[in-house]
C-alpha cells in the first residue's frame, strides 16, 4: 500500500475494538516457570494468593492455558472512554529522519493518567469491585500507577489507598493532587498507619522512603484491613493480560492497513507495556505462522535484562510477595535516580523473561542523556512530548530507522509510545540545562546485589 | 437516533475534515467595528498593521467578507498530527446527573500545548515562515499559548521569543521547561531585554510582572528586531477564525448522526475558543437556517460580557495595540488571581462582543469554588482531568443538564472542553484542601476601571 493511503492516525471503529484479552502464555510450549511461597518454597496456591489478590485476578494470574479471556462489559465500556488508543504513522519523523523505514506507533498517553497503565487499573478495580470488596491498596513511586488506580476506583466507587515514597510525595506534589482529585487518600510512606512503618520510622526517622518500604506497607494495610485486597500495576501476569489490548488494538489497525511490522520496541521496566504490545505478534511468532524481530529497551542504569540474571527472586524489597522466577538484578539493587521512574525496577515479568530466555525477543540498553535526546527530536516533529519511559523505546526505534537509511531497507518499525511526560519536566528540565548525567552500575554492583538473591532448590 | 448508536467518541476520517476556515462577519449584516489607530483615531490600515503583524494575517484581520478561506496544504498536514479532536458523548455524566438532556463535547486537550490553542498556533507560525521571517514574539502567563506557539514554531523552524510573565517563569517552570524543549526561548519579563522592560525594572524592581508588560516587550521586540513579527493567541478575528477549525469538525461529526444541538457553551476569555466552535452554527443562525441557543460563560471573578460596557478600548494593558470596540471592564483592569488564568482578560473578541450584543448569544458567569466542584465531578466520570478554563463551561453544562432534570425535557447540550488541567495542579490542591476562594469585583471597582477607558467620538 502507498505511502498516502496510510492515515496519520488510525482509530478502530468501536465494534472493532477487541473483546477479549489474549493470555500468550497459552501458546508457549514452555511455560513461565509458577511463583512459589516464600516459606514453603513450594508453587504458590490459589488459596494463599487470594489472601492479597482479588479472587478473579488470582484465578488468571495461575491461568496459563486459556487464550481468550473475555473482557467484561464494564470494562469494554470504561476502555471506550479513552480507547481506542491511535496508531500513528510517524511520517514528520521519517521525514526528519531522512530513513526509507516506515515508522508507527501505539499511543497510550492521550487519558489522564497519561500512560497505558489504566488499561489495568480498570481491569483490577472493577474485579475488586465484583468481589464486593470495599476497597484496594497499592503503592507508587512518581505516582503514574497510583493516578491510574485512583481514576479506576472513582469510576467504580472502590476505595483507593494510595501509598506514595515520601521524597515523591513532597517534591512532586501534582500527581499527588491528581490522585486526591480523583478521590484516593494518598499516604506518604513509610507512614505511621502501619506496623512495619512505625517499625521503619523508628528505625529511620528521616527516611525519605522506597518502593519496597511503600510496597510493604500497601501489602499491611490491604491483608489487616477487612474487605481490602492489594493491587500492582506490572510484573505480574495478569497485568500483561489485561494490556494485550494495546496489541490487539494495533494487529487489528495493522492488519486493515495490510501493514507488517519487521521490528517490534517496546520500554522495558516491569515488562507490562511491552508485554502487551507484543503478546499477538508474539503469538503468531510461537504458532510459527510469522516471525518478528522484537526488541526489549531498558536504561543502561538498571538493565535486568541484558546484565541480571534467570532465576528466582523476590517481586519487592521488603520480600512480602511470592517469589518469581525472572531475570533480576537482586531485588536489593537500588537503582541510581534515573529518571524514568517507571522503568526503576530490579525484574522482569516472568512471560518475557521465558521468551527473552528462550530467545523469542531481544533486549538492548540505552542511556538517559541520549534518550532524552531522542524525546526532543520526536517532540519537535511529531508534536507530543514524549514520557521518559517511552523515550527509550523512541531512541532504540530512531537507530533502527537510521541502520535503515544506511542500508536502504524500507523495514516496517512499530514501537509503543507509552505516555506523555508532562509530569516529568524537572527531568526535562535537567536536560534542558544540559546537567543530565548518566549512571551505569559496575559489574561488581551488580555482582554483589545478585549474590544475595534468595536460594531455591 | 437512538442512545446505542452514537459512539462514546466520533472522530472523523481525515478525509472528512474541514479543508477552509470559516469567516463568520462574513454572515454578519452589522459588522463588528473597525479597529482604531489609536494616535489617528481612525480605521487601522494594513500597512500600519504590516508593521507589527504578518502580511497575510493582517489581511485576515481585516476581511469581514469572505465566508471561506483555504488552510494551506502545511497547516492541513500538521493538523492531521492531533486533529480531528474527537466530539465526546457524555454518556457517564449524563448517568451520574440522571438527566434526560445528551450531552456532547468536544475536546481540545488531546495535544502537548494541552489546549486549543494550537490551531491558531501553526496557522500564525506557518504565515511567518511563507513570510520568510525569521522568527515570532509573544507574551505568555501561565504559559498554554506560549507553549502552543514553541510547538508551531518547532515545526516550521522558525524562532520563537516568549515573554513569561516573572511571577508565572519563576513559580510555574513545567510549562517554561516544554516550551524550551520545543526550542523556544523564554524570557522573564520584564527584562532588561527590551527599552520598555528597563524603564519598568529601574522604576519597579522588584515587580512580579504581568500580562500587560509581557506585551509591551514582546512588540518592541518584534518592531526593533529585523525579520520579525508579534503574534497573538486570543481575540483577534484571524484567531477566532482559525479556531473555527473546531465547530467545522463538531458540525459535520453531528451532521453525520443526524445530531442538533439546542444549546452551545463555552467559556469565554479572549474568545477564541467560544468563537471557534459557534461559528458554523450561529452562521446557520444569521443565515436564518436554524436556531441554537448560544452561551458564553466568563468567570465572575473577571465578567466582561455580562458586567462590562461596549466601548472602545485598548487591547492590551500597555496601550500600544491597536483600539477595538468590544465588552470591556478597561484595560486597566486588574482580575483577582483566579486560577483560570486564560479567562483572565479585561476584554472580549470584537466578533463576539457584536454578536452578543445583537441578542444572539447569551453570557452567564460563574464562581470558581463551583468550576472545581464541577471539575472533579466531571473528571471521577469522564475519566479527563480539565482545565479551569474548561470547567466554566463544564459548570454551565452540568446546570443546563440539571435544569433538564426537572423539566424533563431531553434537550442536546453541546460544550467545548478547550483543555487538560495537568499543569494546573496547584489550583487543584487548592480545592481539595478546601482554601480555594471565590471573588467578585465590586460594582464600585468596574466603574472605576471602566472611567478611563479611551474618549472616542
Amino acid at each position: 500500500m502507498s505511502k498516502e493511503n496510510i492515515p496519520y492516525k488510525i482509530y478502530l471503529s468501536e465494534d472493532e475494538l477487541p473483546k477479549q484479552w489474549y493470555n500468550v502464555r497459552a501458546d508457549m510450549k514452555k511455560k513461565p516457570a509458577p511463583l512459589l511461597n516464600p516459606a514453603t518454597g513450594k508453587p504458590v496456591t490459589a488459596k494463599e494468593l487470594g489472601a492479597v489478590f482479588c479472587d478473579e485476578l488470582v484465578k488468571q494470574e495461575l491461568d496459563d492455558t486459556t487464550p481468550y479471556i473475555d473482557i467484561p462489559e464494564e470494562i469494554l465500556g470504561f476502555y471506550k472512554m479513552y480507547r481506542p488508543s491511535p496508531l500513528v504513522r510517524a511520517y514528520c519523523l521519517e521525514k526528519a529522519l531522512d530513513t526509507p523505514a516506515k515508522i508507527y506507533y501505539k499511543f497510550e498517553g492521550n487519558n489522564t493518567s497519561g500512560s497505558h497503565k489504566l488499561n489495568s487499573a480498570i481491569a483490577q478495580a472493577y474485579y475488586a469491585k465484583k468481589q464486593g470488596l470495599k476497597g484496594v491498596t497499592t503503592e507508587t513511586g512518581a505516582g503514574q500507577w497510583g493516578t491510574a488506580l485512583s481514576m479506576a476506583c472513582s469510576y467504580f466507587d472502590l476505595d483507593c489507598k494510595v501509598y506514595m515514597v515520601k521524597v515523591s510525595y513532597e517534591q512532586k506534589p501534582f500527581r499527588r493532587e491528581v490522585m486526591r482529585t480523583y478521590g484516593a487518600s494518598v499516604t506518604p510512606s513509610p507512614s505511621m498507619t502501619t506496623e512495619v512503618g512505625k517499625k521503619i520510622l523508628a528505625e529511620f526517622p528521616d527516611t525519605n522512603g522506597s518502593l519496597g518500604c511503600a510496597i510493604s506497607e500497601a501489602v499491611e494495610a490491604a491483608t489487616t484491613s477487612e474487605g481490602y485486597r492489594y493491587v500492582l500495576g506490572s510484573v505480574l501476569s495478569q497485568v500483561l493480560l489485561h494490556q494485550t489490548v494495546i496489541g490487539l488494538e494495533t494487529k487489528t489497525a495493522m492488519d486493515k492497513y495490510g501493514i507488517k511490522p519487521d521490528v517490534i520496541i517496546g520500554c522495558a521496566g516491569g515488562g507490562s507495556n511491552l508485554g502487551g504490545l507484543i503478546a499477538p505478534f508474539m503469538g503468531e511468532k510461537l504458532r510459527g505462522e510469522a516471525n518478528y524481530k522484537i526488541v526489549a529497551v531498558e536504561p543502561a542504569s538498571c538493565p535486568s535484562l541484558t546484565r541480571g540474571v534467570y532465576a528466582y527472586d523476590f517481586c519487592d524489597t521488603g520480600k512480602v510477595c511470592p517469589l518469581q522466577k525472572m531475570y533480576t538484578l537482586g531485588s536489593g539493587f537500588m537503582p541510581s535516580a534515573n529518571h524514568a521512574g517507571g522503568l526503576r525496577y530490579h525484574g522482569m515479568s516472568s512471560i518475557l523473561s521465558e521468551l527473552y530466555d528462550q530467545g523469542l525477543m531481544e533486549a538492548t540498553s540505552v542511556e538517559q542523556t541520549a534518550v532524552f535526546e531522542a524525546a526532543q527530536k520526536f517532540a519537535r516533529v511529531e508534536g507530543i512530548l514524549p514520557a521518559p519511559e517511552s523515550s527509550h523505546a523512541i531512541k532504540a526505534a530512531i537507530d533502527e530507522a537510521l541502520k535503515c537509511k544506511e542500508t536502504g531497507e524500507e523495514k516496517t518499525i512499530l514501537f509503543g509510545l507509552t505516555g506523555t511526560g508532562y509530569f516529568d519536566m524537572y527531568a526535562y528540565a535537567a536536560y534542558n540545562d544540559g546537567k543530565m548525567s548518566d549512571y551505569i552500575p559496575t559489574d561488581e554492583e551488580l555482582q554483589k546485589s545478585i549474590a544475595n538473591l534468595p536460594k531455591i532448590d
